[in-house]
């Protein structure tokens, strides 16, 4: 995985510019409102939380979309905007037409989104204020504090940037998320921006990202809990002025394979970032009947607390990963599974193999490891990126609210 | 809840005797191999995990259970004997031939079960000495002690004791059960013994047991894990001199009445004494628009990690048990849910209601209370019996095998 201050990821493509500021959402003085705008009007894709309870910003985000039209992203922290009824709409509307009003844009190429607290409605005073600061503070060195203004519990911002040619130009592509806490399938309580100068229409943007989100973003589990504000956007706004990128054209594939690689490496910062987490475990299984059944497996192992504690404590307890593959709802002949970690066979059809408990943990002390599930009965696999469990999990879950 | 130290709770039913001792299956002098014996042939019911890895000894179980006749249950912690391929099987076959052979009784009226460690191999040595010593000493006093010697993390032992008049004499029906970690749907790490000296046939016992587990064995969650070794069973030997108890009897009712409230008893107490739990939640959704969808809304609640965390720092964040309610892959309306929090309202219609924080806090800190969800969509509703998440919960799991 490259780092996430890796020597360009400050970089923002051309035609953009950002800001992050503290408005005063959140206590104290971190950042909690981040402004992210396109000098001309770019092209957007999305994808959005699965949760029946959707935030305002999200509903908002999801009706925009179909305008397939951007100038500009707002998002906050500190708030969720969830749960707040009509005032909430309104809310997440009059965030957007304030910075619209300050860019001097329509307000429906805005883009609302905000993480944080949920049911409790937003301060719009502050992030007025916070909105007109943001504007104001607007410029293309502004990447690295929109990543910061979008953080909660994540202990670090997480940024990525790809350079590469393609529609006959050298063309950048940017991309910030912030994790740490209900994080689970299907996009958690993570958001993601990326942008591109490159030229691409709506559609295309669409047919990159969506598969993009679903192998990366949507592989990893922290905690189980998907949230009520989830957001992935991508903006395309054509700046850096080659002919337009879409299928069966030059520039296809290298884009697309950009656009996997940095969400890829996003997803793992979120996971390794994890509430609490001190590793990143990647769950992989293979020799599954089918694509469903293995993502099954991943699934319950990544997500068994009994399985993500005995991680934190070092603890080559395979017993609770067969334990946690046969609950998974799958049908499975446990006599053929085998289990290896970091690399080490544990178990074998289904039974106890000799292994130096001490070097398992050593290895199972790194910072990360892979725990991989053989379950003999077919081609299929699945990969599942998640942390383990900790007590400051725990105290930091404790008392978010207060 | 009656208390698990009620003043009849060691009594045993006539006709019974049984044993808990220290064989050293786990360190230090704990108790960790239990004998209970019936003096003659008894009926037995039973019900077992629905994890696709079993145990040996539930294999062993659920074949012998097919004969209806028991004379004694053998049962070990410190050691769940399970994933251990065929040398499993014949251990575990091999501690009721042990059990057998000391009492003077066929090796297929014996039942055995284990709970601890997966994945290593009984040390039938060990073992074997502490069914001899558990067979010398069996009597009418030693139901607590066979009480303890079930006990893995549970920090207490759970007996709970009924008597009633059923066939026309006064019987006795008495329970033990064990939790405390891999607590989930279905049966987790757990392990509840029924006896009673009623004269029920076994298909008729076995009427009386699966709805009882259903209501509430089944209706507890403490991490989401089903264990491998999960068993339930009930034996009535007919000592107290009645005439047959069945459908349509007078002592129908009333002895089916009495296992309910028990198993529900028994299941609390496990609720209770969840690994590192520090308070007993029960979480109601009512206003279903069908039973499953109540169940499932009631479980995603239940089984969510940052709900269980704000619980356990007493933290009414209403928002995390709202997204879990989103997430439970039910449709619903968000818009018509009501939340209240040990009877005081939070939220209604999907939004924040005005309250205390301070009461609500202070009535959180207590050892129990009552989440209550209203979907307002129907009349179906579910109960769920779980507990916090705590630091605690954390340190016990992360170094169990060591």
């Amino acid at each position: 995985m490259k780092s996430a201050t890796n020597s360009h990821s400050r970089s923002i493509p051309r035609g953009f510019r950002a800001a992050g500021v503290h408005a005063g959402i959140k206590r104290g003085n971190a950042k909690d409102m981040g402004l992210i705008v396109s000098d001309a009007p770019a092209s957007i894709a999305g994808t959005f939380t699965t949760n029946r309870v959707r935030a305002a910003p999200v509903l908002l985000c999801q009706k925009r979309i179909a305008g397939r039209v951007a100038r500009a992203i707002v998002v906050n922290s500190g708030n969720a905007n969830a749960c707040t009824g009509k005032r909430g709409k309104a809310d997440a509307e009059g965030m957007a037409a304030l910075a619209a009003g300050m860019l001097g844009i329509p307000p429906r190429t805005v883009f609302v989104c905000s993480t944080g607290v949920i049911g409790v409605p937003m301060p719009m005073d502050i992030a007025g204020k916070g909105i007109r600061l943001a504007a104001n503070r607007l410029s293309t060195k502004g990447w690295a504090d929109a990543a910061e203004a979008i953080m909660t519990t994540d202990t670090r911002p997480k940024l990525s940037c790809r350079r590469l040619r393609a529609g006959g130009s050298p063309i950048t592509l940017a991309g910030i998320a912030k994790g740490s806490g209900m994080i689970s399938p299907h996009m958690a309580t993570m958001l993601a921006f990326f942008i591109t100068d490159a030229n691409i229409e709506a559609a295309h943007l669409q047919a990159c990202l969506s598969p993009a989100v679903e192998n990366s973003f949507n592989r990893i589990t922290v905690d189980g809990d998907q949230s009520t504000n989830d957001t992935v956007l991508l903006m395309a706004n054509g700046a850096a002025g080659g002919s337009p990128i879409g299928p069966r054209k030059a520039g296809w594939r290298p884009f697309r394979s950009a656009l996997d690689e940095m969400a890829s490496e996003l997803a793992t910062m979120i996971a390794r970032d994890g509430e609490g987490a001190t590793k990143l475990v990647t769950v992989r299984v293979v020799g599954a009947s089918g694509k469903k059944a293995a993502e099954k497996v991943a699934r319950s192992v990544a997500c068994s607390p009994l399985v993500k504690t005995a991680w934190h404590g070092a603890d080559p307890n395979w017993g609770r990963i067969i334990c946690a593959v046969g609950n998974a709802g799958v049908k499975l002949d446990p006599g053929r599974i085998d289990i290896a970690i970091g690399g080490r066979r544990v178990a074998s059809a289904g039974r106890a193999l000799k292994f130096d408990p001490g070097g398992l943990r050593r290895m199972m002390s790194k910072p990360g490891f892979t725990v991989e599930i053989d379950l003999n009965s077919g081609t299929s696999s699945c990969e599942i990126y998640t942390c383990d469990y900790s007590e400051e999990y725990v105290r930091i879950n404790a008392s978010y609210t207060t």
